[in-house]
């Protein structure tokens, strides 16, 4: 069996770790995280790492080397999903890795540095607010604070955590020494459609996205809707619909610049009653802090216009904010370079989405590959990749592991 | 006590059964409903009329002559409410005629016509999606079909009904024969500002508002809003923004028509998801039936003409349509005049509301004399009209009920 079948047959068989329902629903420290963990486990053993579960619910797989403390190379991503996600999103960081690993050690290459691979807790927030829990104790980020997290249930982080096994007290203890770590490697599905409109199987990432996301709230009068006169309505609805195209206008406009309005709730939301109220959220990205500095001040100079028009009030509560990151610059041309060893056309691009990395990137340098993914698309069912792709990926992250000395950073 | 003291006061005592909460909250077949029918049926015996619940739920009180078979005056309102409603909206149009009739009898005033005050049970569709049950049963246009009705525990109109005392089997005999009816009365807030932009007590209407209402589907695709480029998007949203944004400005532009996009959903409403689709409801008024259909068809030309521009699929279906109703010519006249006799200017207004009017007016000629609301407010707790105004509509009310001869119509 080829390398890329094998892949794709290990993820098959982490998806079945799931909720019942279309797709991978698998969430932090659920029935379905503590079954894929033992599946994992036995791949890490495969790949001669040692598995462990740590305080922040990460499962860790680490070498011999490793474990006596020889300088270490961090690879990994996350076992969660989204509501009825796909397979490869998270999963095929955990499996890739394993995989190469597992066959450089068949081919008699020993590496002259440790690894370590991590199946990180928590990357998509899906059941908690919280999120990236398991790479921020990694980093020595973590924040008590998102313990007090709850799901639907009431359930708290660290109340789920301890019931999984996990330890929230020792979670401070797990931060890395940075001297100790060479670097944090990500494999993961690219979740657009760049490397598809390129005709190329992998890409390298240059830096992660900055995102930042506002709750607009739009106050206006309700009103019956057959008895007020169309002149002096103040239509909360009419004008975050205004709102709305105007955004997607300066999107546009701009150059490396991507955002959505997402999520949008109308009250009192009655077939006759004139709209008093409109919340929703915005959400803008770019990987240059100055584009979206300066973007966001247009879209909400122009929302503000559009509210005093038509005497609405307008609040924005700005609900989250991280910094684009940059990747290392010696993973960036370590990755590429090996891509060119296997004669897979390195692109260089950018990641429209957050990662792990967000976090590592506060402990080493961060390098991510990117594969191809079918119709760009993620957070699906539908989400897949090809064995081809698959086996080039490996195959390349097998190159760059041969290649990495522990003088190279 | 002044006549517009003592109406006020029987309003507030009405408004006294009403479910918990802000406002009044009565609805079809309650145990409101019963406690509140108590109440009338004293005001209607006060006023020389006999009561007695009907078939349908109405409860209605008829004085010796209309019992006899006299040529009938009809008038009346609803006692039902929206949630957290207010005091006025229906009960003023049940309260006030009782009271006019028992000061003409405390006068020694006989009229030599017959008059009937029903309280209709179920004019606003609180409850139940069906609407103007007991007026249909009276203008014999009950369709039985809007029995099967259920209200959100499942229960049935036809089984609330029977445990209320009616007898859904008999509606159909409920049915008025139009030579025994004179027309049809009925006394309402105007629910909007018109009267009090004009700074008048009341208003005649011309004639009723036709209605149509429709729900829009517009479906794009969903995608990562990070990894997605904008070019090539299909986000439901900005396509449903840019409708929306549109259909306030042909309804602007347009006279004598009214509208409102009221309810919105988006799916699957994440902040960082391409939304993949929109639903909304689009509600447009006009009295004049070209106009509305006039606008309709500039409305759904434009957004159809939006969504093939975003690639984006657009479903229109019409959930409900009613014709525009024009009051009695003989009624609007018999009003005014006596509106004129008793110093109140006239005003002619047309009802952007529907009323019970819009089912008896398969009966007999009807029509509606409007009483100013403060801030035009309506469905809602702060609902309110003065005691002067309550006085000026009684007065006018005895003085139309004085001057109207059988012959007149």
């Amino acid at each position: 069996m080829t390398l890329g079948a094998q892949l794709l047959e290990r993820l098959d068989e982490a998806a079945c770790f799931s909720e019942p329902g279309a797709g991978v629903t698998r969430l932090f420290c659920s029935e379905q995280h503590r079954q894929v963990l033992e599946l994992i486990a036995d791949w890490m053993r495969r790949a001669g790492l040692e598995p462990e579960l740590d305080a922040s619910g990460n499962l860790v797989g680490r070498c011999d080397k490793a474990r006596a403390g020889a300088r270490t190379l961090i690879m990994g991503s996350h076992q969660d999903t989204v509501v009825e996600g796909g397979k490869y999103d998270g999963m095929l960081g955990v499996a890739l890795p394993l995989l190469a690993l597992e066959r450089l050690k068949k081919d008699g290459i020993e590496l002259d540095y440790g690894v370590e691979v991590v199946a990180f807790g928590d990357e998509e927030g899906t059941r908690f607010q919280s999120t990236l829990i398991g790479s921020r104790a990694l980093a020595g980020t973590f924040d008590p604070a998102s313990l007090e997290a709850r799901d639907a249930d009431g359930v708290s982080v660290g109340e789920a955590l301890r019931a999984f096994g996990g330890d929230p007290e020792q979670i401070p203890s797990l931060a890395r020494d940075p001297d100790s770590v060479l670097g944090f490697v990500e494999v993961h599905i690219e979740q657009g459609p760049v490397l598809e409109r390129r005709d190329h199987a992998l890409g390298v990432v240059t830096s992660l996205t900055g995102i930042e996301r506002h709750r607009l709230t739009v106050a206006g009068k309700a009103g019956h809707a057959g008895t007020t006169p169309m002149p002096g309505r103040r239509d909360a609805l009419v004008g975050a619909a205004e709102m709305i195209a105007e955004v997607d206008r300066i999107l546009n406009a701009t150059e490396d610049f991507v955002g959505v309005v997402g999520k949008l709730e109308v009250r009192p939301n009655a077939v006759n009653v004139i709209p008093a109220e409109v919340v929703f959220t915005l959400e803008l990205r770019s990987p240059h802090a100055e584009v979206r500095r300066r973007g966001r001040e247009d879209i909400l100079a122009a929302c503000r216009q559009l509210a005093q028009a038509r005497e609405l009030s307008l609040t924005v509560e700005t609900t989250y904010e991280a910094e684009a990151v940059a990747c290392a610059d010696w993973l960036i041309e370590a990755l590429g370079d090996a891509c060119q060893r296997c004669d897979e056309p390195a692109d260089l691009l950018f990641s429209g989405a957050g990662h792990d990395g967000l976090a590592m990137c506060d402990l080493t340098g961060i390098g991510m590959l990117f594969v191809r993914c079918t119709d760009g698309l993620s957070h699906h069912p539908d989400e897949a990749i090809t064995a081809a792709d698959g086996e080039a990926a490996t195959r390349v992250l097998m190159q760059f592991l041969k290649d990495l000395t522990v003088k190279e950073q």
